[in-house]
């Protein structure tokens, strides 16, 4: 039996997530289904956590146990030719045995996108978050390196989550403003809980409107309480950008 | 009268090129059905020039003439709701009575992008060409330089091109690599024939890969004749970037 490791870039526009799921098309289903087609085995693919509807990945990793014997290179090559255009195989490699592309994943790096700017992008209509009003940058920053260390996130995860513990290391976040008036917040963590970014973001935001104050964000995430927290990002600004081991 | 100025930005993806035609929704047929409903007169929005189905624009500008007296500012945000988020008004202003946004264009910049790395971007499907074969840029940099200056651009025009001369002085054309195996050709030029900008990046590609030499694509320019030339590269890659007056 051998372990393929996939890197895989997706636009998620068009999906229902990552995992599969009745409701409609996942990226975790069309990949499997072209994989056992071209295997003619049941592929099952187990990707490093799940990504919301209509979000997407530049780096999400998954493995995917197989007897087929084709090179990974072949395999690549052949998968995505079968593959929509909306995702693609960026690297195909066999690894050891027991590598686990969830359980052994040692962080995670999100990216959230928001075009703040007075009219709409055509080009980021789908790949970012359009907030017309002033934000400050500056107390969006402050903020967010409260987040920087181990929390209890109870906060910032979706009402609908069933993990156990909302305890997780951020090793990183902050804001960077580019061009065309894109602004970016890259956050790193040991782990993330569901809609933990975008409940981020969205509460970030209200403090770049000045709805909130840094001390109020403080309080926020002290209280871990999601009924405290601000609105939930849309997940079309949400990139899943790297997974680490 | 008034005359107002509108500057463009659109995907092109879903739409037939700019100017209005029988075959399937265009920018022009849109947005001139949306400021006539605006107005409640029947409007002619008239473009710098067409852009290709399928290309794109950053800075298109236009012009129509209203007697409606509604502030540009308000007309802009009323058009910009009205409008589908593919398409959005950057700028509107009012001009003088005599301002022809086609007449009395100066030059325009397109850009054209090349995704030259071995796998697709699926973020870049509709906005680059995707080239998996090594490019050699240098050379393609020196062929490029050939076009400035004023020349007979007969080689590079559609051969469905009914316009007199194909005499256009070019100001500048060069290339430039970027991150994620993203080239752009910048090219500015008095005016631009029919599927010019296509026709020479086709041919500056054939130079990259190795098919045609920097001597040879000097003689395509000068043999004046479209059958020597490369193929049109599409036109996804395609973006108008600036008119100027």
């Amino acid at each position: 039996m051998r372990n393929i490791r996939l890197l895989i870039e997706y636009d998620g526009t068009n999906y229902q997530g990552w995992q599969v799921q009745k409701k409609g098309p996942t990226i975790q289903g069309v990949i499997e289904e072209m994989l056992s087609l071209l295997t003619g085995e049941v592929i099952h693919l187990v990707g490093s956590g799940r990504t919301d509807a209509g979000a997407h990945a530049f780096g999400q990793v998954a493995h995917f146990k197989t007897e087929n014997q084709r090179d990974v290179a072949s395999l690549r090559r052949a998968l995505n030719s079968l593959l929509p255009s909306d995702m693609v195989i960026r690297k195909a490699e066999e690894v050891e045995q027991d590598f686990h592309a969830r359980k052994q994943s040692k962080s995670k790096v999100y990216e959230y996108r928001i075009l703040n700017r007075d009219f709409r992008s055509p080009f980021q209509r789908q790949y970012a978050w359009h907030l017309p009003q002033r934000l400050d940058l500056r107390e969006m920053k402050r903020a967010g390196r409260i987040l920087v260390g181990e929390h209890d996130f109870s906060s910032f995860r979706s009402t609908g989550s069933l993990t156990r513990t909302a305890v997780r290391r951020v090793l990183r976040a902050d804001w960077t403003a580019g061009r065309d008036g894109l602004i970016r917040f890259e956050i790193e963590a040991s782990g993330f809980l569901k809609q933990m970014v975008r409940a981020i973001v969205g509460t970030l935001v209200e403090v770049g409107r000045g709805k909130l104050s840094v001390e109020e964000f403080q309080g926020i995430l002290d209280a871990k309480d999601r009924k405290k927290a601000g609105p939930t990002a849309p997940a079309r600004g949400l990139f899943l950008k790297e997974v680490k081991y």
